[in-house]
């Protein structure tokens, strides 16, 4: 089961996925090009990691991966839907893509062991957790500009149910830009696995259902540019499309 | 005005103040000492500041406080309301409390001025943003385990109107632990002040209504044991009322 939300005119609709096509409420179903797409879900806490992949630790000239987990939180500001235009801030030198894989929590729980942290997931989605590299002062300091800049964060356009994922630690995570593949990894190679994120963080708070986790990418970021299409797809999961545009914001 | 929000059996209703009494919807006064406070709001994106009182940044032996805002997020599952039970952690060895002016955002806004910003203000209240310090590894990191533990930002109990406080940059804080006076400093002493902050966050992000930004907190921190009563006030806002319980889900 694949679930996802678009918005029909004012209203928020809840869709799912028939093969290739979406079907709406009432039955029909239509092509996923044909609609204005929301994140799959009102997202509670949004974590995210640093540094997860050993390679891409070492492609950020940061040597090896931090010990623990690397965690920081994002707000709701930088999430958009699937085919949404992510904006390029005027000011910035460098802003990469990042394929994710995302980690819904089903159940609200605390200190779950490691060996039944697959029983907390409801659902898995792509996200693509873009950086402005600008400001990323040394990986202690994700700071606020580097990771929560609105519509920064593009995610979706499917929750697949938990037990239609045979093994997540498996699975290959890919980005192209403009059609050039530009990222190829999987995530057998994070440092800190699905399981073990959720052991990490539940020893020390509550999660909710409605939590998500962005686990972090592999090597292979590259800057994006203003009208860049950006594809992140993950096998098994969805495929992600998003719009690299201009900031018509700036302050001159 | 004052406005807050209790819990009368299961559900959650709005109360206001009334001199030292609250009163209820029906109309009746009751004393603030007989009721289940909940956080004065569904609080949005919380945003807190790291270092932004320059004799606390010493106190920790950082030396200068960082020369632009030091602001990280917190999670929904950090807060809980006045006369809550903030839980100490098994493991740690130090846990300080933290004075903290609440602002509360009143309007979606990008990119305002400082000259500004007070209007996008709706109201202040008082948190106590407690930190781990074990896990304080250097400023940039005030990670997960040392800012976002479950209970561990007591606020509210009121939201006073902006238009109730004539200078938020002129408000005494202070801190007592069972009685004895611990804390006394003043937000004028601040580095970053109220309007530079929404200044600074909009400036590259949207602020939207139920936002809040935890200022910081002046030195003067020390250690809570379980069972202290810790009460941070703030002029002319409110009165905050803690206490420091035992961690009965620590792990064996």
């Amino acid at each position: 089961m694949k679930v996802g939300r678009i918005l029909d005119r004012s209203d928020v609709v809840a869709v799912t996925a028939d093969g290739d096509r979406v079907r709406l409420p009432d039955g029909d179903l239509v092509d996923e090009s044909a609609l204005h797409w929301l994140p799959p879900l009102e997202f509670g806490t949004i974590f995210a990691l640093g540094l997860n992949y050993a390679d891409h630790a070492k492609e950020l000239a940061f040597g090896s991966a931090p010990e623990e987990p690397l965690v920081f939180l994002k707000g709701p500001n930088t999430l958009i839907g699937h085919r949404s235009v992510t904006v390029r801030p005027a000011e910035v030198a460098y802003m990469h893509y990042e394929c994710e894989l995302a980690v819904v929590i089903g159940t609200r729980c605390r200190n779950v062991r490691r060996e039944r942290a697959y029983e907390v997931v409801s659902g898995y989605t792509v996200a693509n957790d873009y950086a402005i590299r600008d400001y990323l002062e040394n990986y202690y300091r994700p700071n606020l500009r580097v990771k929560n800049r609105d519509t920064c964060t593009p995610i979706g356009p499917w929750i697949v149910d938990a037990a239609d994922v045979p093994d997540p630690m498996d699975l290959r995570l890919r980005t192209w830009i403009n059609g050039t593949l530009t990222q190829d990894g999987n995530t057998r190679n994070m440092v800190n696995d699905v399981p073990g994120l959720i052991a990490h963080l539940s020893s020390f708070m509550t999660l909710s259902p409605g939590d998500v986790i962005l686990t972090g990418t592999p090597e292979g970021v590259a800057d994006c540019k203003v009208g860049d299409e950006v594809i992140t797809e993950i096998d098994g999961i969805c495929r992600l499309v998003s719009t690299i545009g201009a900031d018509l914001a700036a302050k001159d």
